[in-house]
């Protein structure tokens, strides 16, 4: 590994005192990073590095900390103040950088800043050549949203590529973090039993379901010009449906794990204009009770507009047109102010010929299903049919739990893995821009409809799991939402 | 369900006391015996009714009972004194139960002697008339050894076929028991997952052990007459290789299932004399510590002669030369005096492609495995790969286990299920005589290899899991003894 200096601009905000510095702290405490790794805070306040290093301090004092780490940690930082707003503020950066004692020459640039910004700063940083990997590499690392609908994606990528290559640019989606995606890949890669049955001979239908607890969380002004699917199915759940359908990699590198990634989004079978409330439904939730206590309506949050459209809740049924898919529905989903915070892929499997068992009291016998819980803990389960005990032969429901369910959350933080990732040059975690484009292209069509069309809007009781409406996305009775690994919270009729 | 008369041969017993008249207490108490089924004990002691009523109230004493059922269950007992070798007994117990007052014209005979006596008995209830269905239907049940090798099964069946119809006959098999037959049928074919899976294309091998701590338990004049591969391989464990291989059976009826088994019995490769050393390790054991205990070496137990070469372990390998399982080797091991008492089928997936991986840490991908555990306890366990939690790409095994897996013993006595079927007339949980042949062909060759080669027995102590030299029946390095679901009793090098 290089040394590097790693650049937050943006460095005195949120992002950066929940996870990103506390995300480089841990690599350090493991011996993950160079001696000559330096962390430049670019920010507006009056600040030295001494006083940056005091505040990180306090910031890191919240967690447990080794003080011979700490002590070296806080030597690693230094403080740029300027403001973004000043086109004089980038040149004096590149300044220090480049004619400054001890700053390697390989740098990042991590965008903890609005994404309005995200094209200004890009081109800010080409003018004064710190693009320009002469001497050392040069990253830019900016967090979603990649732009706000098809055409905005392509205005930002236009602009981040006059000054950036695409292997400069490491788009982070914390949401899977790496651990879930290798995973994902580990169970449906390293397993022989299950890729025989991974595909439309025995598998029903897909379902991914992100539900949240929590509203919006004092960001209703910023959540109310982005809605569900923007914010979590164009991004993070079409991610897992990615991971869940593509074909097996020729390897782990990050190419051909994106080429995979990408076959799988350009083989969504496209929703037509015309068919667009056949296949997703939205919803505002309304007043309830989440966890025990009042909830408002998304309505009255403050900062929503009273005759708001947006959705707080989004369900999607898609088509993945391709050989080992075609006719499975994949059904999407995501919530705010649901029962439960949770997200989960459930496969189901077709029903076995019912023939051996005619004559007998079972009937009808149940499918199989994988659950594969990925927050707040990793689990997967898989639900089988085994004879009950006693002198009749009747079947039951049986859970094979892997032995490490309910014992081992999910413990890594995304970041540190990613974060790592970005200093080593590995892409395979973040998305490539035809990931992002693909994967806009799926939602525009509901996005366009849902815009012009505000009638096509249901309420759902905040603490619920959504609205009634959703399960009309079911062409077959006898399917019906799976939310967690808990039964009871089954919503079977 | 008609009234019965249940007659037993041999009830003064061991078998009748331990076995039969508990199970049919219980289903009694379980409500399932008719009013008029009344149970004949047959015996030479001087007994009445009375006495014999008071001896079954002895044994029963033993257990938990409820005084109304007791007292009602006690009622159906009369007793017949008679000796088998008296020819004039059995046209006296013809007279008591077709002129007595009130024996239900439908008669089962349950042989609880010794096998030699099979033929003769059958065939003096032939003479007296008994085993002519005229008013009522006749039944006979016999325990296996059903036969000695090939040629005296035959003639076994030869001689109960001059009185009794193959339908009339019932083969009890009490080692699997109704319960885990059905147990297996539901989990092979009431789950879609695992059909796709059950073949040469993905199964590497299966493995069927019967491993016992006990000994000989004083019977070692019979066993050494017998042996390990006539004891439990040629009749059990064969058993439960047709219900592991078979095709799935068009219904659940006796003939659909015993047809399906036979296919597979008839299926299997027959082992040339001269390769039987290549597919079969015969042993004995020699003194060790079962359980914490010494034990004397099998040669030294009273009544075993001092050359003996009668083996108290026997592995075999056959092959099923059918579409489903041509190559796919099925191991098959048995042995007294073991480390555990234990049944388990552990069936080997093969190796997925271990291309996605190659650039990780993961040096080798460990295979699938399913294990269905028999005795004591029922379980199935399925053992699948998942990432180590962490930074690196590393896998590790993860168990999934059935949620009723240790909690859930086999509750239910074989017997209880295996006379109502008699009871009933259904014969799918008992052996047709083609079943019983079959099989007889399939270890033929090697016991009459063995009959006559008296050099290739080998030791192993009591107490262990078996001879070294069981290995060699592995054609690959990749391949162990998987012998309990507890890990510490794996024999992996």
């Amino acid at each position: 590994m290089e040394d590097c200096t790693f650049v937050i601009f943006g460095a005195t905000g949120n992002l950066s005192r929940i996870k990103l510095i506390p995300a480089l702290y841990h690599l350090d405490a493991a011996g993950r990073l160079t001696d000559g790794l330096r962390i430049v805070g670019f920010g507006r306040r009056e600040w030295d590095d001494a006083a940056w290093r005091a505040q990180v301090g306090e910031w890191l004092a919240e967690r447990e900390t080794q003080p011979e780490v700490l002590e070296r940690f806080l030597k690693r930082l230094y403080f740029f103040q300027g403001d973004l707003a000043d086109e004089a503020a980038l040149p004096a950066l590149q300044n220090l950088l480049q004619n400054g004692d001890g700053f390697a020459p390989n740098m990042v640039f991590y965008m903890a800043i609005s994404p309005a910004q995200f094209g200004k700063v890009s081109r800010q940083l080409g003018h004064c050549g710190l693009a320009t990997e002469d001497g050392g590499w040069r990253r830019l690392v900016i967090e979603k949203p990649f732009g706000y609908d098809l055409e905005s994606a392509e205005s930002l990528n236009h602009s981040l590529n006059r000054d950036f290559r695409e292997s400069q640019i490491f788009r982070i989606d914390h949401y899977l973090g790496k651990g879930t995606v290798q995973n994902l890949l580990v169970f449906r890669f390293a397993n022989l039993m299950l890729e025989p049955l991974w595909n439309r001979n025995y598998i029903d239908h897909v379902q991914i379901t992100h539900s949240e607890s929590l509203g919006t969380g004092g960001r209703a002004g910023y959540y109310d010009g982005a809605g569900a699917l923007r914010d979590m199915i164009q991004s993070h759940l079409l991610q897992v449906l990615t991971l869940v359908a593509m074909e097996p990699p020729a390897s782990m590198d990050a190419e051909s794990l994106r080429d995979e990634k990408v076959k799988v989004l350009r083989s969504i079978r496209p929703i037509p204009q015309s068919a667009v409330n056949a296949h997703a439904v939205r919803a505002q939730y309304t007043a309830g009770t989440v966890n025990g206590e009042k909830a408002a309506g998304y309505l009255d949050e403050p900062g929503v507009p009273a005759d708001s459209v947006t959705e707080t809740y989004a369900a999607m049924k898609l088509f993945i047109d391709n050989w080992r898919w075609r006719n499975v529905p994949f059904f999407l989903r995501t919530g705010k102010r649901m029962a439960k915070g949770n997200s989960m892929v459930a496969i189901r499997f077709k029903h076995p010929p019912q023939q051996l068992f005619r004559e007998t009291q079972i009937q009808r016998l149940e499918p199989n299903w994988i659950l594969m819980n990925l927050q707040p803990n990793e689990c997967i389960r898989m639900e089988m049919q085994v004879k009950q005990t006693g002198l009749e032969m009747r079947t039951e429901t049986t859970r094979l739990d892997a032995s490490y369910c309910g014992i081992n959350p999910n413990q890594l933080d995304a970041y540190e893995a990613l974060l790592l990732d970005v200093i080593e040059g590995d892409h395979s975690h973040f998305l490539r821009y035809d990931e992002v484009s693909w994967a806009w292209k799926v939602v525009d069509p509901v996005l366009k409809e849902w815009a012009v069309e505000r009638d096509y809007i249901t309420g759902y009781s905040a603490g619920s799991w959504g609205p009634k409406e959703a399960g009309r996305l079911f062409p077959r009775q006898d399917q019906y939402w799976r939310n967690t690994l808990d039964d009871s919270d089954d919503e079977r009729g």
